[in-house]
C-alpha cells in the first residue's frame, strides 16, 4: 500500500484514472458534474468515488468551488498558452488560427468527460469564477484577432461580424459530443476546415492543415 | 382577487410574468433554473418564486422534471413545426435553410431567460427525456437535409460534413447569450448569413434574406 501525499493510508486499492490524489480526485468529480450535475454533487460523494475520506478531500480543496476551478483551468490553459505564441508568429494567419482551432478542439475532444459541458452553469457567472471567465474572454479575442487577420488577407464576400464565431465553431464540439455520446472522430478536420471556409478563404485547405499541425506540434504546451 | 384555474385563491398578487398559474410557474422555473441551476432548484423555490403553495403546483406538474421538459418543448417545437412546413415547399433549399436559422435563432433569443443552456443538463440523457431529445434530433435533421440540398445546388468548394454545422452555429446563440449576458442584436442576420457562407453558397444574401424572412413568417407557428 503506497502512501502517495497526506492523509491516512487508503485501505483500498485505488481506483480512479490519474496519478495522484490530486488528480484522482478531479477525474471523479469530473465524472460526477458531467454525469450527474454540478448541483447534485457533494464533496462526500467525490470523496467516496475516490475511496477517501471527505478530510482528505479537502486538504486539496477548500470547496467544490475550488474542484470546478481547477477542471474548468485545464480546458482553457492549454489553448491560450498556445494562442499567446501563436500571436506573435510570423506564419499566416489563416495558418495561425487553424492550428488554434485544431489543437483547441482536440483537446476539447480528448478529455475522458466533456468538461465544456460545464461552461454554462449558472454558477460560472458568481465573483468565483472571475478569473475563469477572464482567461476564456481572453482565449475567445485571440480567435477574433485572427480572424479577423484572415478576413482582412482574403475574405472578400465574408459576412460582417463573420469574426464572432470560429470560437464558437470550436466549442460546438462540446455539443457534439454531448449529442453524440463521444467525440466525433471527424471534427479535428471539419471545425478547422469550416472556420477558414466560413470566413471566405479561398487557398489550399490541405496545405495549410500541414503547416498549422506542424506549428501545433511546435508549440503546443504540454 | 382573481381565481384562476384549481386551488385556494392567492393571498398576495400576482408577482411573475404570465397569463395563467401555469405560465407562471414555467417563468419562475426558467429563472430558477437558469440562474440558480436546475440541480440546485426545488419545487419548492419554485412554488415560493411564485407565490403559490407547493400543492397548487403539484396540480399542474407532478414533479420537477415535468416543468423541465415543458421549458424544453418551448424551445424545439415552433422551430421544428416550422421545419416541417419547410421540408415540402418549393422554394430553394438556401431560402428555406436561412428561414428556418433565422426563426430559430430568433427565438432562442427572444424568451425571457436562456433556456437552451439547460440542453447540456446530464439529467437530459435519461429516458424520461427520450422524446425530447427525439424531436432535437428530428429537428437537426432537417438542418442537415437542406444544408445537404444547399451543398448539392451551389457548395462547390465546400468542406465535406459541413451541412453538420449549419444546426450547431444556431444552437451558440446559447453561449453567446450566456457570455454576452444577453442576446446579441446583431445575430438574427450574422448566424443564417454565415450559414449560406459556411456552405460556399456564392449567392445575393440580401434577396435571401427578404425572400426567408418572408417565408418564415408566413409559415412560423403562432
Amino acid at each position: 500500500m503506497t502512501q502517495l501525499g497526506p492523509g491516512r493510508p487508503r485501505l483500498e486499492p485505488r481506483r480512479r484514472a490519474g496519478q495522484t490524489p490530486r488528480a484522482e480526485i478531479l477525474d471523479a468529480a469530473a465524472e460526477l458534474f458531467t454525469n450527474h450535475g454540478y448541483g447534485n454533487t457533494s464533496t462526500r460523494a467525490v470523496a467516496d468515488a475516490v475511496g477517501i475520506r471527505q478530510a482528505s478531500l479537502y486538504h486539496h480543496f477548500a470547496a467544490k468551488d475550488d474542484i470546478l476551478d481547477a477542471l474548468l483551468a485545464e480546458t482553457v490553459t492549454p489553448p491560450l498558452e498556445l494562442a499567446r505564441t501563436l500571436a506573435d508568429r510570423p506564419e499566416p494567419a489563416a495558418v495561425r488560427l487553424y492550428a488554434l482551432a485544431w489543437f483547441d478542439v482536440s483537446q476539447l475532444c480528448s478529455g475522458r468527460w466533456n468538461l465544456g459541458a460545464l461552461y454554462l452553469l449558472p454558477e460560472l457567472r458568481s465573483e468565483r469564477f472571475a478569473r475563469f471567465r477572464e482567461r476564456r474572454d481572453e482565449l475567445r479575442g485571440h480567435y477574433e484577432t485572427l480572424a479577423a487577420a484572415v478576413l482582412a488577407e482574403a475574405g472578400a464576400g465574408a459576412v460582417a461580424g463573420a469574426e464572432l464565431l470560429p470560437f464558437r465553431l470550436v466549442e460546438s464540439i462540446i455539443n457534439m459530443r454531448s449529442d453524440e455520446g463521444a467525440a466525433p472522430e471527424y471534427a479535428g478536420r471539419l471545425i478547422p476546415d469550416a472556420i477558414l471556409r466560413l470566413l471566405c478563404w479561398s487557398g489550399s485547405l490541405a496545405e495549410t492543415r500541414v503547416a498549422a499541425l506542424e506549428l501545433a506540434r511546435r508549440f503546443a504546451p504540454e
